[in-house]
């Protein structure tokens, strides 16, 4: 299923390659730093899986529209360039210094300053890294103006992609606060910003382009965006899942790492609303140490286990994944039989994937 | 002028408050901050001037376009939100902790933090600055997305707005690099970020946008975004001459305050390419100086005089004010006669101006 995600992933490579070039001549030109940024964006935005810009082919196949439309690579692109444009400000402000293995944007302007002697170089790093975001942001918009969009489709996706993005930045600003206040947070907040930031944003907003594309309606598309709301609910608490009770080789992170990190997990909540006062006390030092060890990560899993919290997340995933099931069955009119066929199988790689 | 440059401000205000409001009940229903960010990006907008709002209008009216248009009214107000994300975003990488005598937007969240009690406040404040801005250019480029607008403009309008916000992220990026590099910067980088910043950005792209409104082809855009050009460069010496000998009163501002911010202008340029090796040594230090008192100021301001830099700074402003003049004259076919005097009339303005 991941090759069915990321099936389109060379020729949106090719178009970036191609695109960007272009604007490092064209409005560019004579800047400072528009080779420089240009070449950065292009490696940075080449390294992902593509699965949001594959996933605007797949909201256009489900109403059967040819995979051939130029302005579905336009469309596929923008949300590649958007994802770049949130890693690099999400890196910034979560202090992640590497990123699929290689240093993040601001880190390479940081390091840059730094061999130029520039004294504040992290400051540095930083600022220069907000304006790449920010020249991102526009990379993509401006190529929403592409020709090969036809006019008729150019304002709901401008729309669409305008609404889901502010609402990422909001959830974004939830997730910053989260992760740093001292004050809990519900299992509703958590639902939430899944279902903004993973939901809307990464399954709802590409599915809904390749069906505005696709000549869909307001009324389908708003039944898509909701599925697209489950499917994100479902890949997000799996991703939690895997990367507490799956391999290191499989999730491609140390296993632990969100425990490390503090994230506001699903597992996390229903712990410690399970545990008793003296496995909360043990337990609670290890939520946002820095360094955790192998055996901490253990201690952690085994209460998790012993309290059922994993039983319970299952239980809280399937129900979220029976309610998609039940809106791709339902609440799609106009989508053909093997269009419905892949939002199926798209739920059933999200709830059973292992890495 | 100013009144002329600011009447729409009225319009701009009213619609800004009710576009905002309904966001908060519309797309950011059920989120964490977003009440909170609506308010803030609100009293952050309204604050300004509405110079570039306005000049959306002047860029219509010179094409006899009547100022009733719905449409003007959304890409006025999309032009104040991207001023707002782009000093939301500047005040990051500056460090200012105050905009127009009020607490910059990051400096906001970094005294919420502090009161909530968040370790690193000053970073959680950073973080959800960098939120903000973002969603402030989601809200802009949803406004472009608006029905009022015609289909057939929107294009032209989403290029014209992502080609020169990218720009100005570029030019941003130099600004930032110049403002702590130790490299020297000549005249020309000066120009063109002045070109690109405030020509480009705060007149070409407004004037164009009105004018796309009012119907101009593409070559007449092309001449009045290179007029645009040249009253931004005009506008930007000025300011920084008024910055140097003008009145504290006059400009809002501490006269000085560009010397102690090191900020490169042409009279810094000028002044440590005429001055002698005696000079440069005595004069260097006070560039960049945090506190900088009103004798060393007058120290500078008498040693640009002596060796001519502010005759120099004026006669090379009053080059690009009559290369504007003569663009104005010769290169728009469509505009009216009153149209034509508008422009003349803002030229005259940017040249002359006091405050």
């Amino acid at each position: 299923m991941i090759e069915h995600l990321t099936k389109y992933k060379k020729a949106i490579t090719d178009f970036l390659t191609e695109y960007l070039r272009r604007q490092q001549r064209v409005i560019f030109e004579g800047t400072r730093f528009g080779h420089d940024v240009a070449e950065r964006l292009l490696t940075f935005s080449l390294q992902g899986k593509m699965i949001r810009g594959s996933l605007v082919y797949i909201g256009a196949g489900v109403y059967g529209h040819a995979d051939d439309d130029p302005a579905l690579l336009r469309m596929a692109a923008v949300m590649e360039l958007l994802q770049s444009f949130l890693l690099i400000h999400d890196d910034i402000m979560d202090r992640d210094r590497l990123r699929r293995g290689a240093p993040s944007i601001y880190a390479q302007y940081d390091e840059l300053g730094r061999e130029e002697g520039i004294r504040d170089h992290l400051h540095f790093g930083e600022a220069m890294g907000i304006c790449t975001g920010d020249v991102a942001i526009f990379l993509a918009t401006g190529l929403i103006a592409d020709e090969s969009i036809p006019d008729e489709h150019r304002r709901s996706l401008l729309s669409a992609v305008s609404c889901e993005i502010s609402r990422v930045g909001l959830a974004q600003m939830g997730d910053v606060y989260h992760g740093v206040s001292p004050a809990e947070i519900a299992e509703e907040d958590v639902i939430n910003v899944y279902r903004l930031k993973t939901g809307r944003y990464t399954f709802s907003l590409p599915l809904c382009c390749g069906a505005i594309l696709a000549g869909a309606p307001e009324e389908e598309l708003e039944a898509l965006g909701r599925i697209g709301e489950g499917l994100g609910i479902v890949f997000q608490i799996k991703d939690d899942d895997i990367g507490l009770f799956g391999t290191t080789e499989g999730i491609g992170k140390t296993v632990g790492s969100d425990i490390s990190e503090d994230k506001k997990t699903l597992h996390r909540i229903e712990l410690f609303r399970r545990a008793s006062e003296t496995d909360r006390a043990a337990l609670e030092p290890l939520f946002g140490a820095r360094a955790i060890g192998t055996g901490q990560v253990d201690d952690v899993l085994e209460a998790m286990r012993r309290y059922g919290v994993d039983t319970y997340v299952q239980e809280r995933m399937q129900q979220f994944a029976d309610h998609t099931a039940d809106m791709i069955r339902s609440d799609l009119r106009l989508v053909t039989e093997r269009g419905r066929q892949m939002l199926e199988s798209l739920l059933e790689y999200n709830l059973t994937r292992s890495q």
